[in-house]
């Protein structure tokens, strides 16, 4: 039997040995879920609401418990633990809010004129969906995350792959949801957690499985890309992966360069560097000392914490000398935490004759390095901005609201994006219905897709027509008294 | 230089010599494309409809050359050839209504507040559309067909493909579309067209081509799809591709089975079955001699027509074989046509235990034949349905409103389809906002997608969200002001 080990961020010592999944316990559980899955496609939205609301509740209850647990094996510390569960709960309410609104369904109702059939259209549930969570988010992007939750508003049962960066807490949060899904009356198969690297390969084959969601690395998300393609039936993957989020000063920024290194480092350097839409790259005018006053913010604000696991410990030296080989000088860094898989910020420097498309040193470095690069006016900007790989994020740092530079740059930026911001950071990201946490390939598989905010729906559900159908054997959202009262479209109205 | 040679469907001898797109050609032609995508993109959807309108207007203005030519390519028939093309013009005008309606811009906007900053978002275009059109609707489905003004529609300029089935309409339609969009104000780049193997190749290999859209066999749609993932930066393929698509007669439907049967000899044969949509399963209550039924309707039907190229008529023989192969019966047939490419159309019949899953019997005979099944009793019927890979339309053929039937069928094709339909007939696709044709793999390479009605501009769109961006930066139907005057989710709510 394989073991997941839980091992202590901090001193790097072993917790724990934990079983993973069998191969015949994965195949009950993925049994149990394609079971579930019409039961709990049917249900009204707002049961589901009432289940998502349980977990958050539940979740909310054993805080003190899951956030010790959390921290002895991340290291990311209590407080951004405690902040991270109160925001998974969040979530949870915040999709079962969505859920039960019913946009997401899209009910779309023509009725029979001369020459075209009743049709009445809805998005249905694809079915069990795979969710992978995330290393650096134990709760927020974990098996109770925003994949989880959203699949489960939109219909579908979740099989939780539990990441072995802290495979104790995932189990706790097992725990914790099937006894408040059970009592709120979820059926069997709703949700279920699997762990182990096998596990989660079978997961990705199983024939009942309809959509893969993950949270991580450009190597895991391509891997899972293309097992899913070749299954007998393709299925899609929404896979969000790190990338260098650029971060663009003009001119007029440069007025404010203390206070935007400040925010930099601070934004690059949370949850050390641990975060998908890390900016990775500061892109400031020639002749201000940009990487200097950067290296000073970084020792001014001395940041200091662990790297998850040995894994990412490991893959951040490599990721610095492979920035190093690419042409950046390390300029500054920040010392390491005695024991364990202590993290060394650093700051490197390149010069933007170097910084060309498909050099390393576009590639995400995880963990809390960036990179700055000067540029000379504005056609060598639009060069390096040419050069860009497809990302998450990308922020402007201006000059204030009449800077004559924003609006192009806005717009440059919003070609190669999921979202783009001025005079903001891009971690942190906010939970509305506006928002998007995705973008164009390499960042996701899928750059159609968000992960958080309100259209992370959509992502588990297909669209069906009903032609001609009699009221008894439609959907009942789409029967003509329209018996759960949710918005529809009726001939071409917005109703 | 390759050529694409135009024949006469009726008899099969050459009309035309016409040269293809040259390498130089293509190359020109997707760099105004590019060129042209952020100005296409950024005008007002009003001004789209009006080309799309311009575009309509033309057609309908050149329908008697265009059906003349179109007939002698396809011998489709004047009549059904001149009923498409007032098709597709409306076609054009109801995409640019759709744009012109705003809704799928998804605009939302969510104020700023204590916790969260302000954040916007909708859809944008892609970018250049690479759309390959179909073989079997000149005009529908060509390259001024669905896809083509539905990706118009969203913003994105058009690379139309076309078909070597009718190479001198493709090009009689680009010189009038051209034209037309010249007056209309359409910039330079907005839409082309290209001809010949190997640019369609080069078309989905192109780095600016941002997605593509193609109707057609399963091996052509295959081809696309892994080609566009080969790519260093993988685009979408919307590919549509050919089904059996399956139509259950109740134990009450029996009593119409004459009628029935009648019915769909009408559907299966229609274009001479070269639909995609094509009904190519009956699955019967046993009992009734259903494949006799079916015969004596075809005989009575006597239909009667060409295919539309030597390939295809030779694939269907090839179809028909595999059928023969595979344990079906042929049971009945028509004469074909003397002359060019004529169809035999046939009917077959086999036994239940036959039709498993992964069966030749369960693969698309594209032409006029179809397979009549009987089953015994609703687990025999069961077993049936389990074994259907995904399809575009299935149909049930009911005993009326009352069937007590219905509703379990209705339920249970509808996850094994994209439109599921009582007492219609699959062909026959109409146009309104509750449209989906696609369906569940393999059916289409993205079954959360259609390629008609007005959820098919979505797929040549990507969210972005625009964060604390000062309102002159924002496109314009995000500002405060909403200039545009388009619908809106604000703070959550439906405007």
């Amino acid at each position: 039997m394989s073991l997941d080990t839980s091992y202590a961020a901090r001193t790097g010592a072993r917790r724990e040995e934990l079983p993973t999944t069998t191969a015949d316990e994965l195949q009950r559980q993925v049994a149990a879920a394609a079971a579930a899955a019409d039961d709990v496609a049917a249900r009204h939205p707002d049961e589901r609401r009432g289940w998502l609301r349980a977990l958050a509740d539940a979740l909310d209850a054993a805080a003190d418990l899951l956030v010790r647990v959390a921290d002895a094996e991340t290291g990311l510390g209590e407080e951004r633990l405690a902040g991270e569960l109160a925001r998974c709960a969040q979530q949870l309410r915040f999709y079962g809010d969505v859920a039960a609104e019913g946009s997401w369904l899209e009910l779309t109702v023509d009725h029979r004129t001369e020459t075209t059939p009743d049709l009445r259209r809805m998005q249905v549930p694809l079915g069990p969906v795979a969710v992978l969570g995330a290393s650096n988010f134990p709760f927020a992007f974990g098996t109770l995350g925003h994949d989880t939750a959203s699949a489960l508003a939109a219909g579908c049962p979740v099989l939780g792959k539990i990441h072995p960066a802290h495979p104790e807490t995932g189990r706790r949060l097992a725990e914790v949801a099937a006894t408040a899904l059970a009592a709120a009356g979820a059926p069997e198969g709703t949700l279920a957690a699997v762990s182990g690297f096998e596990a989660g390969v079978a997961l990705v084959e199983a024939a009942p499985v309809a959509a893969v969601a993950f949270t991580g690395s450009q190597a895991g998300g391509m891997a899972l890309w293309r097992a899913a393609q070749r299954r007998p039936v393709p299925i899609p993957v929404y896979a969000e992966m790190g990338t260098v989020n650029p971060v663009v000063v003009t001119g007029r920024g440069t007025d404010r360069l203390d206070e935007v290194a400040a925010g930099f480092v601070a934004s690059y350097t949370l949850g050390m560097g641990q975060f998908c839409t890390k900016p990775g790259l500061l892109l400031v005018p020639a002749g201000h000392g940009a990487a200097d006053r950067v290296v000073a913010a970084l020792e001014a604000a001395s940041p200091s914490g662990w790297l998850l696991t040995e894994s990412i410990a490991e893959a951040y030296d490599r990721g610095r000398a492979r920035l190093a080989d690419a042409g950046a000088r390390q300029v500054g860094r920040a010392a390491a935490p005695a024991g364990g898989w202590g993290a060394e910020p650093t700051v490197f420097a390149a010069a933007a004759s170097d910084v060309r498309a498909g050099s390393p040193l576009l590639e995400e470095c995880f963990g809390p390095t960036a990179l700055v690069v000067e540029y000379d006016g504005r056609a060598e900007l639009e060069g390096l901005l040419a050069g860009l790989p497809g990302a998450l994020a990308a922020s402007v740092q201006s000059g204030g609201p009449d800077d004559p530079e924003v609006p192009a740059l806005v717009r440059d930026l919003g070609r190669r994006v999921g979202r783009v911001m001025v005079d903001d950071w891009p971690t942190g990201v906010a939970l509305t219905w506006s928002q998007q946490h995705g973008g164009p390939w390499p960042a996701t598989t899928q750059p159609t897709a968000t992960s958080v905010g309100a259209a992370a729906l959509g992502r588990f559900t297909r669209p069906v027509t009903w032609q001609s159908v009699p009221g008894p054997a439609l959907p009942p959202p789409l029967r003509e008294d329209s018996p759960w009262r949710l918005p529809r479209r009726v001939d071409g109205r917005l109703a």
